[in-house]
């Protein structure tokens, strides 16, 4: 049962002011918090909430005009979590600039567990993204929409890679931050080697890969390992482990970060059989 | 053999004008013109300069302290297009918002075929994307990215589709606009029609598609129709024509619009024995 509105009229309400100039404060240190947005985000997140492993809701601000259409996603939420509505005019001014979503969330990361942490949570037959350096939003974000599309366990992010719980990361993801579980911290090297004292057959994606993502063979327990599109894995990656890459037509760059991995782990999750 | 630099000290110079306040310019319609950024994207626009079929750079704007770096890159470029250099704070004040990359162009399409007409000039053996709907620049540079990694020989995209020369949809195609072969009108029953008339076999993407992109049969002309994430390709169109679908872990949101095109590309143009 969903909370009963309560009406913003003063941007400057106390109670709202974590949604005060949104896109500045993605830029500073948020505490486990975070800004979700948009309608299947917020139906992501109250999954999530009524699991209670990973994340929490602590309220949600709305356009009035959106409410009417969003009766399903907030009786998904108990009535503990308060629901704000506003116009738009005053949702606009909260926010700091203009919102055509108008639906948005506060939520907490409840757990953050280290990578040796999670992999010990992962199943028997497991497939893992271990992402190197990925700074860009919008490709951590892609990450994370992928390996939910491909069905993959979890994702190790290193130290280097940026918060996917940043408000356009979480959004790319369509909400699959919130879905598929994830530890960010150490190195590359250090998650990796994780991962093979777990059982994983660890897969370096390069452009100068030795073998076609289509001759990976199949194994219980696979972790994909992926970097930017710049500088791409370091060296000593590539030389410890297996390398693979993607067929392209010849003399292009290649492909964008997120789309390589998308690549990698369509052909991967086949040859496991899960899709 | 490259122009000789011509120092920019005032913002109002009419000499650069089209440069300014390029973020707004942008929303406006451009006769043809487009401004490049960055030098990947300027290292395409030489090359096709120089194949003088379809663009043509009409002049070149650099922070000074590129210069030296992009020596190669200018060296491509004929004399007779002028190559101007400011400061960054010039730079800025032209732009209208600061610009890291410091390397803009301006360009000119020469010409634009109407997809009956680009179908004309493709090789017997063809993979093409016939694109409709895609309003968003991310995707559509995104589209003609994965086309050019994959070895597409044209694009075709509907009048519904956004223009993929707008600034920001050419950086995200890393310049493959630029590159691969592309019309735009017509909707997309017209431009499949035109497609079939030419041999072409069309499959529509779809994540309800009945054949896994996997087992497309190989064909010397192929064609992928791919819609947007949200409403997808018509009804009239997935009635029509055979569809296809991408293998994906059950229950979740369906890939990104340019994801799911890179996706089945890839598996179309290894059928087609491209990759």
């Amino acid at each position: 049962m969903a909370a009963d509105l309560i009406r913003i009229c003063d941007p400057d309400d106390v109670r709202i002011a974590e949604f005060r100039n949104i896109r500045e404060r993605d830029l500073t240190g948020r505490e486990h918090r975070f800004i979700a947005e948009g309608t299947v985000v917020l139906r992501m997140l109250a999954a999530a909430h009524l699991r209670r492993e990973a994340f929490a809701v602590e309220k949600i601000l709305l356009l009035e005009s959106r409410v009417a259409g969003l009766s399903e996603e907030l009786s998904a939420f108990p009535a503990d979590v308060p629901v704000y509505v506003a116009s738009a005019e005053v949702l606009d001014a909260i926010a700091g600039f203009h919102l055509h979503r108008g639906v948005l969330a506060l939520g907490r990361r409840l757990s953050c567990s280290e990578p040796a942490q999670l992999l010990e949570t992962l199943p028997e037959r497991s497939l893992v993204v271990a992402a190197c350096g990925i700074s860009n939003h919008d490709n951590i974000g892609a990450i994370f929409r992928n390996a939910a599309a491909f069905g993959a366990d979890a994702v190790l992010l290193d130290e280097t890679c940026c918060d996917p719980l940043y408000r356009k990361a979480l959004r790319v993801s369509v909400g699959a931050v919130l879905k598929v579980p994830y530890a960010r911290g150490g190195t590359i090297a250090d998650n990796l080697s994780a991962l093979v004292e777990a059982g994983f057959h660890v897969w370096a994606l390069s452009p100068s890969g030795s073998t076609d993502v289509r001759h990976i063979p199949a194994a219980p327990r696979v972790a994909l390992a992926t970097g930017t599109e710049g500088a791409g894995l370091p060296q000593d990656v590539l030389a410890r482990y297996d390398t693979a890459r993607i067929a392209q037509a010849p003399g292009l760059d290649s492909l964008n970060a997120a789309t390589a991995t998308a690549v990698a782990l369509y052909q991967i999750a086949a040859g496991q059989g899960r899709i």
